[in-house]
């Protein structure tokens, strides 16, 4: 029995969802893998940090979150290091970087993960930033070192999309992939469609807690941009930035112009697409569209969905329901699975 | 650089696909795995057999059986071997089991399998009479040999179902599948609604080389019955046989039940399910059933779908468009490269 020790950069919604799951399938992995997995170091912004190299109670962490609203600072276990430092020093076998994202910039959690892989440690990132900036650099620097970096999370949480490629379409090239990433606004155009004043929208949104207070970033069209950039830079090598989306987000879509697409029998969906050219280049763009009723983008009670054109499988679609932070966690578990299934 | 040598059981749709897909990777699968996968062996019902421990020309062997009806008796590499004189006789790693269906016995590709896990080598199957009669007796066989055994192509040829389910859905547990899994009631039923009459339908499919002579299985029901009876045997352990399935074809479907399906807002479609029961007991039915339109199981375009329903992923759907026979090659192709991924 061999330890595995796991560095949690953030302890939100995905590290708590992560924690469940792994407490859950902890010793059906030792069983499977022989490795022991435990949490060794958990970082947060501002409610403290905890370190045990034995392994944390990942359900009492939790617990002192919840109900105390910070790590106990009287805990044997407690520590002041902030995520950086952690990485730095702690002499763990993955990294998880759950850290907040910064959309413009992928920092700082890409020089977490630049200085983990630099240690010639594994990286399971959840944050899209540091894939959608510095993508090619950070695999490089991963194949370099003989280490993992997997990212499932980042597009459509745990839904299968790179590990899907990886795995089940080894060979096939992918030239173009058309989705619907952002659930904010396919949800905002849904409930546009069925004539709910914005206002109205948003509260629920919020009150769901599914829409964040401030859903510009959704809205202007920065979040599926950013996916879609991930997709084109790990499917398609297209070595982009957000920036250079073409990118129109919903704000300007009125109930007028939903009524005129519903005259044609089609629904505005914020659709993502990208292409590769004959010479290899490759450009995304989002926007809003229209789709007709009857396509399977149009189905009232998906999340996400993305197709992906190869040449060996033709056009293949996955569909991701349901809001469960699980899903998320579920990303950023099967991922460290996966590591663990490339070192035995 | 080791060579890996493969002998193929059959060459109809599925094995020339292969053979041209593994024709056009076979160089960058040696870059990658260091192995060079040939084909020693090929074999037919009436047309010969090839033999060839160099590894076979496939083009060639192609060429011969399109534009020579059999393969060439002159030809040095030329064989009378049957399939189970091969799987008893050849030093292959791996067989690919594509012979001909027996959708009520499984056999003898069940026979051929069982020799070839029992000698200790890795099979790939198309075919899915075996893992609808046999399922559990093989994956037991193949494990105590420590041997892969994959089948990839019995289910919506190549689009990622098992081998998604092996590495993408890892410790999630599997307790209800949905779907429709035959292409050629989905097209029949699909033509009814546009109102063509029944003979047209028959006669364009046979035509378009995507019908059978005698549809009968297709339309009883029988191999949608077959692959869900694969789907619950190898995602919940079902130990279940077709004849289990509680099956309704839909040949009593008249073009009155569609239009009263349509005046409910609804289309007809063969629809498969299968559900685990609280006790682990896991029970299937293929019947056709009305779906509202708009739902992605109606899709104009889709040739079969799967919905998969999991404990920590929730619902998860995906869907396979195209009839292209590269698809089954395809299945097989990826079975093949899985072999290598687990003994490299």
């Amino acid at each position: 029995m061999k330890q595995f020790s796991v560095a949690m950069l953030g302890y939100g919604i995905a590290g708590k969802a992560f924690a469940r799951i792994l407490n859950q399938t902890h010793d059906e992995i030792m069983k499977n893998t022989g490795y022991d997995v435990r949490v060794v170091a958990i970082t947060t912004g501002s409610r403290g940090s905890l370190y045990c190299m034995d392994g944390i109670d990942l359900k009492e962490a939790t617990r002192q979150l919840e109900e105390e609203g910070e790590f106990d600072p009287e805990s044997p276990i407690f520590s002041t290091m902030n995520s950086m430092e952690v990485v730095e020093t702690v002499d763990y076998d993955a990294v998880l970087e759950l850290t907040p994202l910064n959309i413009f910039t992928g920092l700082p959690a890409a020089d977490h993960i630049r200085k983990a892989l630099n240690r010639g440690k594994h990286v399971v990132s959840a944050n899209k930033g540091p894939l959608a900036w510095y993508y090619r650099e950070l695999r490089d620097l991963a194949k370099e070192k003989g280490v993992c970096f997997f990212f499932e999370t980042t597009v459509m949480a745990g839904t299968p999309v790179f590990n899907m490629a990886d795995n089940c379409l080894q060979y096939c090239k992918i030239d173009k992939v058309e989705g619907i990433f952002n659930a904010t606004t396919n949800y905002i155009l849904k409930e546009m469609t069925k004539g709910v004043p914005m206002d109205e929208i948003m509260r629920a949104g919020r009150e769901g807690g599914f829409m964040e207070a401030d859903a510009s970033m959704d809205t202007k069209g920065w979040d599926a941009a950013a996916k879609l950039t991930v997709l084109l830079n790990v499917l398609m090598d297209a070595g982009i930035t957000p920036d250079m989306i073409d990118r129109t987000g919903i704000e300007e879509v009125t109930p007028e112009d939903i009524e005129a697409a519903a005259s044609r029998g089609n629904v505005i969906k914020l659709l993502c697409s990208g292409t590769m050219d004959e010479n290899g280049k490759v450009t995304g763009k989002v926007a809003p569209g229209e789709v007709p009723v009857g396509d399977v983008f149009t189905d009232e009670n998906l999340v996400a969905v993305l197709s992906l054109y190869t040449d060996l499988m033709g056009k293949l679609t996955i569909l991701q329901y349901g809001l469960e932070t699980t899903q998320t966690g579920y990303g950023v578990f099967i991922d460290t699975v996966r590591i663990l299934d490339n070192i035995k």
